[in-house]
């Protein structure tokens, strides 16, 4: 007694579509440690995570040792939590269902909880962020696509079968853009990076006036932000337009769940006003009266390298502490 | 000991646009007795109260009495639980927030607890329907307007403020028709008794085929029920129509929450086939991939006239008893 | 659509020291059928669960068909629901841990869950009986030994690992009775058949008085009841012992867990006030001021014989549905 | 947006009998500042409470300001969470039920929540110290009485009132030694401060070996900590005896719960390995056998002087934002 050994510390991972990054974090939402790889495009999943887990062990080892690790949580771009698996992801190079927190925890002998992107930064706002002591909020993410994940009465909402918050391909605009999954008008072909292109070629076509988008070839997300802060007028209405779209997507979202706030993530909240501002003003004409004014518009506190390390963090603590060898 | 005075029956209560009924009800479902007295338009709210307070004295006095009756629980039009109030509604005589739950429980010195249409619905399905043993579902709501309540891993979705599950105020199509909520496009518009009687006009105005429907005046949604199964090609166009619009919205419903079964009530769906077949294909081809084919179109398996009063009386056994007189 | 095959049904199991009953349960607690085996105590657990799932079969095909049975629920000594498993059962002929659960869900490809006796009385009574509407509560199995459940918050608690409510074996009297566990003084030697059976003795050698106990050998409680109930003064001290010690064991569990009620259920309780008149009034004396007067002392409302299978099918009801041939 | 003005810090109080602090706490748990003043024992709490929103104010207006500050939670003797109020404190000066946490945010214009020490320091040691990840634990604190307060698959088990973990009252003994409570035997009459003393009297009296307590008048539990460090055998003896008796009452508390860890805080942990080891192998020897070496013995991992501040800021962090004043 009170020679108990505690493990004080988790394992954070974040697998990214380039890099993946793993972190020693304390109880507190310190950071003590970081390493990383690139994730690679081989469609061998075993390899990676035989990768992955040495990378873990290395880190751990060199910073206080393997037995003061509780678990680990894993960031994955469509995680799905219940499964533990990362399942019919069109960004990552492995297929199907792939059982990756069950893979690692059979390297490591630990216990590893994993879900999607949405999912893991919802629990680490809620634990160090934005969201601390909110019971009921939506967490978004903006960026090549986008996602969500939302909190009913202080708890991460799943699903039968975890796969809540796909917002991103609520439709929109009845026979809209083509999506890639196969629909059209999904919200995310307005609302993402991919969708603000879009929107900025059609903003291009619609006029003559001159602007820094013309003749950019291929245009991403960030140059549109450049220009706007720069003061492009076109680029300056491509993103409002994105904020009108994404408004109304989030009333729609908040009149059903009924959050105290809606907190933004992602490389395209980097256009700040020109996309937030039309998108809480769209929001609060569309979303059901009596919540009208009151739902609080957020963006992270967390630093942006840190946001998905401290919600896998955060999510290691949830599951049931494991070990192989005690 | 042994003599401890139990409590096995609670009241239940359906304040309806024009009827409002009670019934005593026991812990298994069975309704014991009912009442009813005409809802009224009276703008005062305390008569319509000392009469709903009346009424339940009476049935109760006459039914076993008193000493049995554990609580009270309340379907009422734009109820809001965590308020136990009638708020902002567009249909009662009695404005602003109406604090029934409240004003009932000083009467009866009984605890009264209120909640909408929808939430009161969904807690009956689960407790005595349709949705027995599910954790994650959706009941919706097909009147003169639409409304909904979801359930989140065993209890019902309250959000905030208790204003979740506003799906018929969730926009479909942006610029749509003008809904009373002050906004275009609301699903209601489209997929509720009114919106059916909208989509009926401009069916008639886009044929020349003959129709039932044409020269009614003024035409109503259990009409074109009724010519829909009488054989009528554009009435059962319109209540196509209305659902394919509903399995759009329920598709973007189902993407966020993920749910077991959708459990559909009201008078429309006394379109059965007609309107679910449409709804079912288009939500198919609409919900996230991964839970396509998955989710239970249901609709539910109380008899219409019981079914806000037994849930009801399942929301009356969910507050604290309380009593002024023991 | 609405040609959704919804499965209205659950079975309900009670594995008894010496008799199985199976029953076919629906929604509302209505006992469809009912059928039973010798349990017997053959060592094979292979061969119970084979005679089990027959007989389940048998009573389902005859009772409106295996298709309409969402799952099954089991009432098992020392049974262990998050392992859906009979642990270290002292009574059973089974001996360490029989994944009875899963034996049987591989049988009859249904999803089943089990659980022990005041786990599923618990939640039988929570669901259809007198803990209907409780949040906090306590259930108290009095038989040959004694067990119990409570909820927290409206759900049963479980803890870490299912073992919970061992009051049975909760310490009354530092060095008292020797109990099977290996333990002296646990609380069922002095509340259970056969600690009311080894307080008559002590009863009885402590005076000359005249008793129907006298000579009968060997002695069982529900003689006891009886002659308690027929005047006989040794037999009531030999019972309000046993009430007073159990008043003091409830007193130490409500003063932490707080509940709005105690249900006593089991054999014992056949005594009626002879032993819950000093229960409760023990109890009241020994209870946390605070709640003095506050916590109500109930028996069952649910037939004896019926107890266990309607808490097996609210069991029941509490897995997710699955089927090995949908 | 983005403008949103998000309210990063609490305000934790813990009042004590002697001595009243404030604190400045951070999401993370970080105290930012700290303040105190003397309890006092004036019976007028209006004063008392007066003062304390003096104290906070100035606190938070030397650092940061007033708009930064989220909600305050109150560590109190005699405290209960539902109520919000300080309920017929033995030892405050204030009798009967206080609402201290109406009281203060009137004052304030902030949401105030309030909870006893054992409540308050499970919440705080579950946030950020031992029991961080843990869903099943069971929080004790030795003082001048003894308290507790346990989860349920993560939450803080309230009961019906809020009067919940009165481990400290239960009967260890019958017609054991007189509690202040009025009751015979209670557990804090062996292994609190004052248990520890009345112990060590026996021994002294049981005995004619020598020891560094005889004749120390008055004696207390820090002296006989000192004295069993410094080797004194009796000292020890005594110590043996409060861990023999705290290991019997956890192992009933264990077996009724199945904790995952007990974590013991308060001053007399000071005895460490004197106190608990025999505590855990007399645990180890009592508790239910199928949890037998499975619960985890741990201390606190937070400083003595900031455990009830960061479990009250910890508490703040539950309840609803509220400012009279936006």
């Amino acid at each position: 007694m009170a020679h108990e050994n505690l493990k004080t510390r988790v394992v954070g991972v974040e697998i990214g579509l380039e890099t993946t990054t793993t972190a020693v974090v304390d109880v507190r939402g310190n950071i003590l440690a970081k390493s990383s790889f690139a994730t690679g495009d081989d469609p061998n999943v075993a390899d990676f995570t035989s990768k992955l887990s040495e990378n873990i062990v290395n880190l751990v080892e060199a910073n206080g040792g393997y037995e003061m690790i509780r678990s680990v949580g894993i960031s994955a771009p469509s995680g799905n939590y219940p499964l533990g698996s990362i399942v019919n992801s069109p960004n990552m190079p492995w297929k199907g269902v792939v059982p990756m927190a069950a893979m690692l925890r059979d390297r490591l002998g630990l216990a590893v909880a994993l879900g999607n992107n949405a999912y893991v930064r919802a629990i680490g706002e809620r634990a160090y962020g934005a969201a601390h002591g909110l019971k009921d909020f939506i967490l978004i993410t903006l960026g090549s696509g986008m996602g969500s994940c939302f909190y009913s009465n202080g708890h991460p909402h799943l699903g039968q079968d975890g796969f809540s918050g796909e917002i991103g391909h609520s439709c929109i605009e009845i026979g809209g853009r083509q999506c890639g999954c196969g629909n059209k008008g999904c919200l995310e072909m307005y609302t993402s990076s991919k969708g603000v292109v879009l929107t900025a070629k059609e903003v291009l076509a619609e006029s003559n006036e001159p602007s820094a988008m013309r003749g950019v070839e291929p245009l991403n997300a960030s140059q549109i932000i450049t220009f706007c802060n720069d003061g492009d007028a076109l680029a300056r209405e491509t993103i409002r337009r994105a904020g009108v779209m994404l408004g109304i997507g989030l009333a729609n979202y908040a009149s059903l769940v009924n959050p105290e706030a809606i907190i933004i993530t992602g490389k395209l909240t980097h256009a700040g006003a020109w996309l937030l501002d039309p998108a809480e003003e769209t929001f609060n004409e569309h979303v059901f009266r009596n919540i009208q004014g009151k739902v609080k518009f957020l963006t992270s506190r967390l630093e942006e390298d840190e946001m998905d390390l401290l919600g896998a963090s955060a999510l290691a603590w949830e599951v049931k502490e494991y070990s192989l060898f005690k």
